[in-house]
């Protein structure tokens, strides 16, 4: 489609001449995130200063049916916030600031485009902590983590970032301006709409701001990792963790090639990685008290020992646990610059972990794909790198789809579900027909009429293409 | 209305002879449950086994348009369980067990009819905890609970029911059985109709079956309470603590009158009330080990001395605490069995307590009543009993529902709610407005009508009567 140059003046009208872009190496600049090699640029892109300018332009949408998606960080990897039906690109990017760090509450008031990594800093500095950490926190926004329900390595202590979103300010596709609830950690007044936004993609309305919980910051923690001779152990040995009374606060899986291309890319970290080991956990416990942790740390060595694993690192300085982070946070860079790849967001129940990982591995055999599997292995949550290696482009197209769908009804007869924190957005949503039923689809896409009528609001996400 | 002899004998061609009723006493006794002195009895009541039976149900209910309405424990205390508009009483009461204790997953599956303290108890047997802890645990249903999103003393640092599920069969309005989500800690797949069921009270589909989150057991804890001669100076002090990096495993507020009813109810307990004590913190701290808490307890200490309190008392012996948690959690029956009365659940960000309680006082003085104050102060959630005492009916009618509305004007002005844990239900409808706007209403209503067309479930809840 094309937009007339009446509605882009209308558009103009709303933001200002020096907000709206039509370029074409903008436009394609807009028109991708870090999802495979997808490019969907948008018609036009505009950048409104604030929700009364969101407003307009969702009228707009609405007035002359032009989709319209949000579009953040472009960090993410379900393809959230590509223009798949091109139109508007609502670009984010100038509500980007920490409105207020309510020190008396342990809140904070955030516009979406704030950094992850900023905010975190930022809270920091008043001895508060934000706990959501995705890997790529030094670059995602908030608005993102919104939208897609982020995790990140402490989810499986802290929890997601449902979990400390308390109330949202957001223009729906209509261009009405609501908050969804309050600013109170207990609510139980009318239909919980803030968990509904949470999560859905920017298919229901635009979040312009977000009250977060914060927690009191912890001072101290114990960082070690574990070699395995054998996957499925370090698998099983997550589950015997928790059993022994313990709640980590990170328990991050890596498959042995997912730590060796990892330490080829980034520099600077040295582990002695033997070839035996086909797998690590990283594990991290924190607290206020360092004679607990190292309590703790004995705790779970006495559990690990049970397995059959190599001599345990643990992290001394804060230089060697940044490197042992980065390492980790690295893997999803270093398997993309190996290979093409698709990735899924897989998750378990997590005594469910070894089923799933040997079962992958069975399927990638059958369609011949190799995947190189890691993540936050606390919460069941496997991110598995469907590899293209020297695959041909025909079986590339034709046979890892089949395997993909198999994954995915592996996944949910293990009773877990496609995606753990990465959203379905585009790439995932013919496969949504695995996890639900058609009555509930049908159900979820009629809560999306109720909120936009016109569907005009990121089209193209979420459901699948037959319904 | 009646339901005719058709109607009848279809439902108990459903469930059974011996599972329908309609013996006026036995509708008198499904027509109220702990809210003020509503009854309003339903026709007849139903007492399905499963969830197929009250999908057939739900489906009669559509075909002759009758008002249904779940039944739990009727414990609640905002009448969301009550036939305003008669019809069939839901009565859950035979699916009641505790189907799964997933040790290996820290998990649970319940039936909507457990009792929550057998739920914790059974859990305990394990080793693992269910934190959410309603004053009525002896007797709530955990179905009940994800109705109306309860919370309890523990919330303040475990969260509520919607932090605990995970995963709910629901029977929807239509007979449709659908699972909301997945039994996994993450979950960005699609709208959570999890949370949306959570808290809806009812009104969105029958809660058949549930997945819950367990913890590992803490087995330690420091319990202590703290006399102040200053109220505000109470509220003041929450803040505090947790300002100095404390997050405590219950903070519960007591107004004098609130603990001295209580000691004249309940026998047993000896505590050293002056007159000069204006009112009472509950505070405890838990975890694993021993010594800790006791630092924590000091760290405690240090703040709530830089208020004007007398002598803390610490619990000794589990007696004693299980002493003192009595009192706390008998404050409502006292109350109750004092005088006619009206229960608000107002619910604000904590460091607005003081203000909120001070509104509150001068509110009653404008409106010629008393009220006695209690509640989860950690989590800013103050549950305010207006009590009659000796105020004319008339006065009762006519000037309380004006200070009620007022107090809820004054707790939205703070930034907070109308009900924190209680739910809105039949009691708190119509006031509403004073949360949302009528845009945001409608919205809320549009969802109820994608889920129940013909609004047949649990009819004359939530919204206003006139919107």
């Amino acid at each position: 489609m094309s937009l007339s140059p009446e509605i882009l003046q209308k558009l103009s009208n709303i933001v200002g001449d020096s907000f709206i872009f039509t370029d074409k190496e903008i436009l394609n600049h807009y028109g991708h995130d870090e999802t495979e090699d997808y490019v969907f640029p948008p018609n036009v892109v505009v950048k409104p200063a604030n929700a009364q300018e969101i407003s307009a332009i969702l009228k707009v949408a609405n007035e002359y049916k032009i989709p319209t998606t949000p579009i953040g960080a472009r960090t993410g990897l379900s393809g959230g916030a590509l223009s798949v039906y091109e139109g508007i690109g609502l670009s984010m990017e100038r509500l980007n600031k920490i409105l207020e760090i309510d020190e008396q509450n342990l809140q904070v008031t955030v516009e979406p485009a704030v950094i992850n990594q900023v905010l975190r800093e930022a809270v920091a500095e008043k001895g508060l902590f934000y706990p959501v950490d995705p890997s790529s926190m030094g670059s995602c926004w908030i608005g993102g983590n919104i939208a897609e329900n982020a995790g990140g390595a402490r989810a499986v202590k802290y929890g997601v970032t449902k979990d400390y979103v308390l109330n949202l300010e957001v223009v729906l596709p209509n261009g009405e301006i609501i908050w969804t609830g309050a600013n109170t950690l207990k609510n139980s007044t009318g239909y919980n709409l803030t968990q509904l936004m949470v999560g859905s993609e920017g298919t229901l309305g635009v979040i312009t701001k977000a009250v977060l919980k914060l927690l009191p910051k912890n001072n101290h923690n114990v960082l070690m990792l574990v070699p395995f001779y054998d996957a499925a152990q370090a698998c099983e040995a997550v589950s015997a963790i928790f059993r022994a009374g313990i709640v980590p606060s990170a328990l991050e899986f890596m498959e042995r090639e997912a730590i060796d291309w990892t330490l080829r890319l980034v520099e600077g970290i040295s582990v002695n990685v033997k070839p035996e080991h086909q797998a690590h956990l990283l594990i991290e416990v924190d607290g206020n008290y360092p004679e607990i942790l190292m309590l703790e740390a004995e705790k779970i060595m006495t559990v690990v020992e049970q397995f059959d694993i190599d001599e345990v690192l643990f992290a001394d300085t804060e230089d060697q646990k940044a490197a042992l982070w980065k390492m980790r946070r690295s893997v999803a860079e270093a398997v993309k610059s190996n290979s093409i790849y698709k990735e899924e967001d897989t998750v378990v129940p997590r005594y469910m972990l070894p089923e799933l990982l040997s079962g992958i591995k069975k399927i990638g055999e059958k369609y011949g794909f190799k995947s190189v599997c890691y993540g936050h292995a606390g919460d069941g949550n496997l991110h598995v790198n469907i590899i293209k290696g020297d695959m041909t482009d025909d079986n590339w197209e034709t046979q890892v789809p089949l395997g993909i769908r198999q994954i995915f009804e592996l996944t949910v007869s293990l009773k877990g579900t496609l995606s753990g924190e990465h959203g379905i957005g585009y790439v995932q949503k013919n496969f949504m027909d695995i996890a639900f039923s058609k009555a509930h689809l049908e159900l979820m896409e009629s809560i999306k009429r109720v909120f936009d009528h016109n569907n005009i609001l990121n089209p193209g996400k979420i459901f699948p293409d037959e319904l």
